[in-house]
């Protein structure tokens, strides 16, 4: 097996400036686009560049101009669920087609423990982005103390408790979208429903809930919530194993999200049960996950590439020095498919 | 709806040495960790930073040090893709993880298009990161001449035809594990067996064919191969489509990934043709994707998340400036289930 050694130096504006004949500081002119460089020395500043491999050094630059022309995406998510939520990537992917339109280069940074958070605290104090966007944020989340303490440009997608309003935030609302969908499911006539209610420590989740009661109002019986940790298909396959045995009356649930739906239904299918027939099933979000499930899933669907590309577009007004709405809100809509 | 202005200016060393009654000097080096400090200067230097909220300026010290302490991670794929293939996601967070041990910061860098390389590669140029792992580059990928021409620290998932032994790569016999399940396949008595050949621009969709028709040998049919563009499930429908037209007597496939595979199962079933009954089918990577299907899939298990650490570890040794070894193979399994 062949070996190879270490990077090599870069060429400096000395090699260039010894290569072409001329003075550093007519390189560094050429190089920072500035006036009063001859077309003879620009000639041999560009052979001589050309020869020995010169890049100009942008952290020098980004240094004095302070911007790096990139933006943090912060996903903070358990690593396996990462993987898992399509709407994770759909956010993603909008947040980098908006930033790319303005030249701006995305790096996403995943947070899963704390000591993530310290690491990240470190790369975003070293100025190594201009701003953030933030994903999935908790509650009094770290991540969230240490973008305010470094005043940090910052939009988030949700609008987790406890940030403060220094910061943009692109929301739906999920209180209204899981009434909207839960009422549906009730004029189907499902009498006993319940719900796998995921993440009650985030805004989405706890918000969730809370529509759900609301469209239940006096129907609504606190034993048929089954609280789950996460937004995944082990929680809703789990979840709905222990809320079946509590309750093997129940003829409705609300999962919390798409994933959370398939693995309801998975397990609602394990037990013998049938899927509208017996009981019915919606989800949140419309993502890949609700073409997946047998039968398709009735759920809410959430712009999830918008709510990226609205996150993006925030932060880069706010990096114009423009105001920025402290918060944005987009709509979901309900789409009925076979499940429920 | 509320609005905020701008980011306020970040304190600086001034700030600090003006609260403390010190020189800055005498605060640059508590900064810098530097001794012939006194014990009162400290103690007043670090009440004086926590009052005017200091953060000590890494991106200037990074420019000293050329460090920053950052590794990109490189994806070269179209957007949707980025989403539905997990084995990617797998592979990012194998590199995380080892990454965060060593206490460095990935950055996720997405790559889509001829704008987006050249982003990239202003991006790498700054010296925001100070290595990188490419995943899935394409033969004389313009990305690869950036990572040569910058000389940056490059370890490579898989090895693209045309990229400079500078770098190293964490690859996997592709060839030899496509032979191996399409062996496996023929046992089974199937006669005529296809391939739904994806990504032939890559090493690895070309290793998945050439391995095909080695396991086939005489019996190999150039007719019952199907190239399509993409490691995806609807490049994996639309080539079964194809190939099921142009040959109805098929009874064996070798689908060149999970979602290729997951695709093409739809497909036969829309058909009218059982899996594994008519024809039997096998995918490669034992992704998320197959487990999803119905049958589940028999496959061959790549170590996604080891190759991802391993590109990670070889990336950190590089740094250190060691040596590292050219190309390291990991190897793979078959995973023999329930669709052949």
């Amino acid at each position: 097996m062949a070996t190879r050694s270490a990077r090599p130096k870069r060429a400096t504006v000395h090699d260039v400036a010894v290569e072409a004949g001329v003075s550093r500081g007519t390189v560094s002119r050429y190089v920072n686009g500035e006036r009063y460089v001859s077309a003879s020395a620009r000639d041999a500043i560009e052979a001589a560049i050309a020869k020995v491999g010169y890049v100009p050094n942008t952290a020098a630059r980004n240094l004095v101009m302070q911007r790096t022309q990139a933006v943090g995406f912060i996903v903070h998510e358990p690593h396996s669920l990462f993987v898992e939520d399509p709407n994770i990537g759909e956010i993603l992917l909008g947040a980098n087609s908006r930033l790319s339109e303005a030249d701006h280069q995305m790096a996403v940074l995943i947070v899963d423990s704390e000591r993530d958070t310290d690491r990240v605290a470190r790369y975003l104090s070293g100025g190594l982005v201009d701003g953030v966007i933030i994903v999935s944020a908790r509650a009094d989340d770290p991540i969230t103390r240490v973008v305010e303490r470094l005043h940090v440009p910052a939009a988030y997608v949700g609008h987790p408790p406890g940030a403060a309003s220094t910061a943009s935030f692109v929301v739906i609302d999920n209180r209204g979208a899981a009434r909207a969908i839960t009422e549906r499911l009730a004029a189907t006539g499902r009498r006993r429903i319940g719900m796998i209610a995921a993440a009650l420590d985030r805004d989405s989740g706890a918000d969730r809930l809370a529509g759900f009661r609301e469209a239940l109002g006096e129907r609504f019986d606190e034993t048929l919530v089954e609280p789950v940790p996460l937004y995944a298909y082990s929680s809703g396959r789990d979840g709905m194993r222990r809320l079946l045995e509590r309750a093997p009356d129940l003829d409705g649930v609300f999962a919390a999200s798409d994933a959370v739906a398939a693995g309801a239904i998975e397990a609602l299918k394990a037990a013998g049960r049938r899927v509208p027939e017996d009981v019915g099933v919606v989800g949140f979000d419309d993502s890949a996950w609700a073409r997946r499930t047998t039968p398709p899933l009735s759920t809410v669907r959430q712009p999830a590439a918008g709510l990226g590309a609205e996150a993006a577009r925030l932060v880069l007004a706010r990096l114009r020095g423009e105001e920025a709405p402290a918060e944005t809100s987009l709509d979901c809509e309900v789409v009925w498919r076979e499940s429920a």
